[in-house]
């Protein structure tokens, strides 16, 4: 059973209004039938993923519309109702789920696609909509999601641009921040904000949605998200290699990015513990053993011939200069489909933590020649304090995976890991949430990345946008300043 | 001569402090030399580079770091100066001017690279460095600029983030807001904000350098950036084709972006009149002749066979199913390098248009299907009126570039143009600013792009970082609201 959030971390609860029955009777009339009470319901939207954090929320609202989701702000703001906005409750930073008695406004029934243009490649949908199914619906056209992660069988595309989420194809399709080209969101007093534009340029004023993407649901409830999809590549190749340390793994990732050049579209690393986790747990085994390093290379392209001739081009270039030691490769749709237990064994890594025990995840940018370096360090530190300490990532993005595991959760390995972990990721001007975002587990910690002026203005964002703190509270930014 | 922009548009100077002899002895004291106060030496600076609008500014400074820019705007904050940063002065819509007497800030002096690393390709540097200086320094290290302009050889890379500058390779490269990692920015009040990362991915905190990125030195004035380079692609080839419709611009497009893929990096269009003005004014010659209209294609890549081999493939594709009547490319580096005049003859379409009168210019985002009918529907709108109508623009970013001559400027022929142009765009939800910003001239006609919502939060966000409105008023934001 996972400890409530505000037993395990002795945070206070703000004072919002309590839930009255009257409450429950005003969202029955809104949305009849959409308005969650029943405990044993509401148990997995109270804990994170991870279970790390647990909440004791009493409501969920599942919202259609965008009015919808309004109506319910409105009132909220009216009666002073803490809400916190729920999309897959995928985040591994307890940002998704609430601190204390929230209502959780999920996107849940908020899955609709309201176009995709095939000209351009720009697909409008409601914030509910899955990743994945959101990916085979373009692939039937033609065309891919700029981003793809571990989680896209749940996660919502809602909830990937209020976390900024990177994934597997920042490297080839660049980050949300430049293929979300319109949003449409609900502020904390209920008003909708239309940005929902459909252009890929458009310099009129200053760019609002920016703010929304990556705001942890802390500034608004992002409804509907225009997105630029890249066609889908004619041409897919894995290769999965093996190195002797992580400079070769470096070297490899600096030839490849000269000889592979716009075909490139991922680089993952990942220790021999990851590997020896996933065979342990999730019983699937490596195509290539022995090495205490793993690199995984997609490329993407438009001709197979060009793809596999310029793979097999830096595979023996590879191979002779002795930077890689062991490796395969999957060339064709047939091979990639049953080889691609590569991506998979990559994208199971997370879960395969999670049957090693408490896991204290770290998620850090590092200047790329420093990345493995901490894990080094910190293994060093914990000696038998923990049970495993394991690194990977996407290093062509400087992203470093930082995993920790022991039987339970202790005070005192927390303190062992915390903040000395951060203070490495601060003396190289890393940061300490690459992708995760802050949520509610790393909040404390934003100083390590941002000076204090930086924080400041945050905060006076957030007083401008939700002056009475009702969205998503206890979430992103310090609290007590 | 050039009318004062008060006298021409009837705009009223806000009641900021005059500029008196004490202000310019402080200047002295801080930044001994490099203050400017001779009429002579200021007036390019008054001016903007199309002469469409004029200044009378009293004052330029020329700060060469952040601590300098920090001491004049906290001491004009203090004094109630308005201030007008300037970077290369190569805008077009009249924002990088004083409307009045507004202290011209230059940034023409902060030229210094901080630095550059080779492996991440994450350049640093000051906001005055010249694009093109910067993409020549870059190329020495196998590396290049994520964009690319006709302005290159004057404007600054400040100046480009202030504006959000598209550009020739926004196709390949994307936005500024993906490629932009960091920003140091001086507030109104002279504060400076660290926002220089050098992370390809951080998600701590909202990402406060993007209110700053396109927001035309209205919120603080850019010091320093640090941005993700390209590597500098091994092959680049060009093509330059004649077409018989728009209807076959669009489908030569769908073609190459199938067949070409991962390799294209422009895809540029022009009618025939802007060919027959760069010929007319600046005795440049059209290699391919005898077409309504004209596309350049651009491809970057790994492998100069494999490239000219997709290329050669969408040639034949596109000639045999006669989407392309007449075409020449250019392969290798030589053939390039005296075959560049096809990139400059599209980069020279707004010098050959500024020769042939006084030039009322659109630079409309809209979808890609409409994009040449508003040329159409403007030129059988405007008949004799007009001197030439001319389109062309960034095919594949749906961005186009509507420019209309005339002998002089008129009151009548402007009341004929606008609103008909920014009606017609909004009918087609499209962006009356592509890539040009608002600046001065644009200001007013925000609402054909943005809902009053989205204006009215973006006062309050410029209400709170500038209360006194001292950094570039007049400019963006619609006033006398």
């Amino acid at each position: 059973e996972v400890m409530l959030t505000s037993e395990r971390y002795r945070v206070q609860r703000l004072p919002f209004s309590r839930l009255s029955d009257r409450d429950v009777a005003f969202f029955e009339g809104i949305m009849p039938g959409r308005v969650i009470t029943n405990p044993e319901e509401l148990k997995p939207f109270n804990v994170d993923w991870l279970k790390s954090v647990r909440g004791c929320s009493k409501l969920m609202l599942k919202p259609q519309t965008t009015a919808e989701v309004s109506q319910v702000l409105r009132y909220c703001h009216e009666r002073n109702l803490a809400v916190n906005p729920q999309g897959g409750n995928t985040g591994l930073v307890g940002g998704s789920v609430p601190v204390f008695d929230e209502i959780i406004l999920s996107t849940v029934l908020m899955n609709r696609i309201i176009s995709f243009d095939k000209v351009s490649g720009i697909l409008v949908c409601q914030a509910g909509c899955v990743l994945e199914k959101l990916n085979e619906y373009l692939e039937e056209q033609g065309f891919i999601m700029p981003l793809d992660l571990g989680a896209k069988g749940s996660c919502h595309i809602g909830g990937n641009v209020a976390t900024n989420a990177g994934g597997l194809r920042l490297l080839r399709y660049g980050s949300l921040r430049g293929t979300v080209l319109g949003l449409e969101v609900v502020l904390a007093d209920g008003s909708a904000l239309d940005c929902l534009a459909s252009l890929r340029k458009d310099n009129t004023g200053y760019d609002l949605k920016q703010l929304f993407i990556g705001s942890e649901g802390t500034l608004g409830v992002i409804t509907a998200v225009s997105i630029l999809c890249p066609q889908k590549p004619k041409a897919v190749n894995l290769a999965f290699l093996g190195c002797q340390s992580f400079a070769k793994v470096l070297e490899t990732f600096t030839t490849c990015r000269a000889m592979l050049g716009e075909v490139l579209s991922a680089y993952e690393f990942m220790d021999e513990k990851c590997m020896e986790l996933v065979e342990k747990h999730l019983k699937l085994s490596s195509p290539v053993a022995g090495s205490p390093f793993y690199v995984l290379i997609e490329t993407s392209g438009s001709s197979s011939t060009h793809d596999e001739e310029k793979l097999n081009n830096f595979l023996e270039q590879a191979m002779t200069s002795g930077l890689v030691t062991d490796g395969t490769v999957a060339t064709d749709d047939k091979k990639i489909k049953a080889s691609h237990c590569f991506l998979f064994l990559r994208e199971r890594i997370t879960e395969a933590l999670t049957h090693d025990g408490y896991v204290y995840k770290y998620d850090i940018s590092l200047p790329v020649g420093k990345l493995y370096d901490l894990v080094t360090d910190t293994r060093a530190r914990l000696g038998h304090n923990a049970k495993n300490v394991v690194g990977y990532g996407h290093l062509g993005d400087g992203n470093l995976h930082l995993n920790i595991t022991a039987d339970s959760y202790s005070h005192s390995l927390l303190d062992a890991i915390e903040p000395f972990v951060y203070e490495w990721t601060a003396r190289y001007h890393g940061s300490i949430s690459a992708e995760h975002g802050l949520g509610f587990k790393k909040k404390q910690f934003i100083q390590y990345s941002k000076p204090s002026e930086a924080v400041l203005l945050m905060q006076r964002f957030k007083a401008m946008l939700d002056p009475k703190g009702i969205l998503n509270p206890y979430k992103m930014l310090p609290s007590g300043s």
